[in-house]
């Protein structure tokens, strides 16, 4: 059996929705989920103060009787939590499976940088609130399970990361920023103009020097403008990757979506402790 | 005569405008505009391609008849051009003030970290747009002809400077970032959600250890968002604050707004070259 724990370090979770998910993940006889009341706290825009957000992920992390803790979903919150709670995480952290992406970019980017646990971009809960969101989460679920066609087709022999190209761009040059020399680096985006893109790209290529290459994932959802960009978010990437001598690689399938697809971070497979 | 050279490296600028801020210049008989022709350029979202942006504003730099380049207006453009321009600014250069705000700020870090010529945050012709932007546009008209009422109230022995807080929070660990040890940092925000303002400080304070404190200008309208957020942009700029022991000193009288003072770059008056 391998046992799931579920926290929200960023917004609330909806216990509709939690019943949604565990409902799909009776579908996977192997898989038992454990959703963590924090998920229903609420605090202005967050899943409950900083403190009780904290403690829930240490709660979780430190539980021995999980193999994998599993981010409700993204939204904005993680930074405020991350340093403190991983301060606290012990032995029991060191082998589990993390998972999540968007705002939950932030715990993956602290925990590899830490070299704690596996942590793995991947659909969350969260994501069954999508037209068709059920796909997504069970694609995490079959993971956890031992399958492996969710996988993000262009993994390679290099090592990868995948990350929301807004949540990454935050960490560069913080105490949460892993080192990148040789990987992979993909990034996606949602629901930011095209001229913050471009900004977010220069910000951020100026701290990638020495990996290996960049994929973009999807850029959905773009805000229509005053007037038009005049460059697609492709161009923007390559431009950025050209003025820093970053091999620009083509496309990562990954985005704010239901066809998001699964990174582990570092080699992939290893993640899963297989 | 103070000869001042006007150039766009964001967004374009309206010819309207300009005779409307020609008009008002009239009123310092010891000043003389002068709008570049690029100015009124426009390649999408900014004014005129990178490599056209580049050359007027290394023309108005290099140009000794000029004692002040001012920069049109903001609206992002500026990190596409900043380090090639400034790797071509000659001794011509060295002695101009150089002003604007928001995106424009871009120029006037890598110019503070080039210890080239005078940065000035100060209203720019483009706030002529603004209600009341006739009281802005001559503050900075005034800074130039010798006027010193227009400055930041709170100025004081420390070294200063002034940005926009997302301009300032791209800049950090990139070629354009200055070195701000011992400086008092004031950041003003506009239209940014109050998550994102806090996902900004999270960014940016990780960046500033060792200034001498931090000033919050103000942080206008900012986009209601689905849930309250839980705490003001002063308790926000606290928080992190306190997190990276950075003195918070209060409130800075600067912001996106016709209210906006001028702050130079470095001691205040300093940069009147006075």
């Amino acid at each position: 059996m391998t046992r799931i724990a579920i926290c929200a370090p960023s917004t609330p979770f909806a216990e509709e929705d939690a019943a949604r998910v565990l409902a799909l993940a009776a579908e996977f006889p192997g898989l038992e989920l454990h959703f963590h009341p924090q998920c229903f706290a609420a605090h202005g825009h967050f899943a409950g103060p900083d403190a009780l957000r904290i403690e829930a992920l240490v709660e979780c992390a430190n539980d021995p009787a999980f193999d994998a803790v599993w981010f409700a979903r993204g939204g904005y919150g993680a930074v405020r939590v991350t340093e403190a709670a991983l301060a606290r995480f012990d032995r029991a952290a060191q082998d589990k499976l993390f998972l999540g992406y968007s705002d939950a970019g932030t715990l993956l980017g602290g925990l590899y940088r830490a070299r704690i646990g596996h942590p793995v971009h991947a659909p969350m809960p969260g994501d069954i609130r999508r037209a068709g969101g059920e796909d997504a989460v069970r694609r995490t679920l079959g993971y956890l399970a031992g399958e492996r066609g969710g996988l993000e087709p262009s993994l390679d022999e290099h090592p990868a990361v995948a990350f929301n190209l807004m949540t990454l761009a935050m960490l560069c040059g913080t105490p949460l920023m892993p080192g990148l020399a040789g990987h992979v680096v993909m990034v996606e985006e949602v629901s930011e103009y095209l001229y913050a893109v471009d900004r977010l790209f220069f910000h951020l290529t100026a701290h990638l020097g020495g990996i290996a290459g960049l994929r973009l994932g999807r850029v959905s959802d773009v805000p229509e403008n005053d007037r038009p960009f005049g460059a697609s978010a492709e161009d923007i990437a390559r431009h950025w990757c050209a003025r820093h001598a970053i091999p620009f690689l083509g496309a990562a399938d990954i985005g704010h979506d239901v066809a998001n697809r699964i990174v582990p971070f570092g080699l992939a497979g290893r993640g899963a402790g297989q």
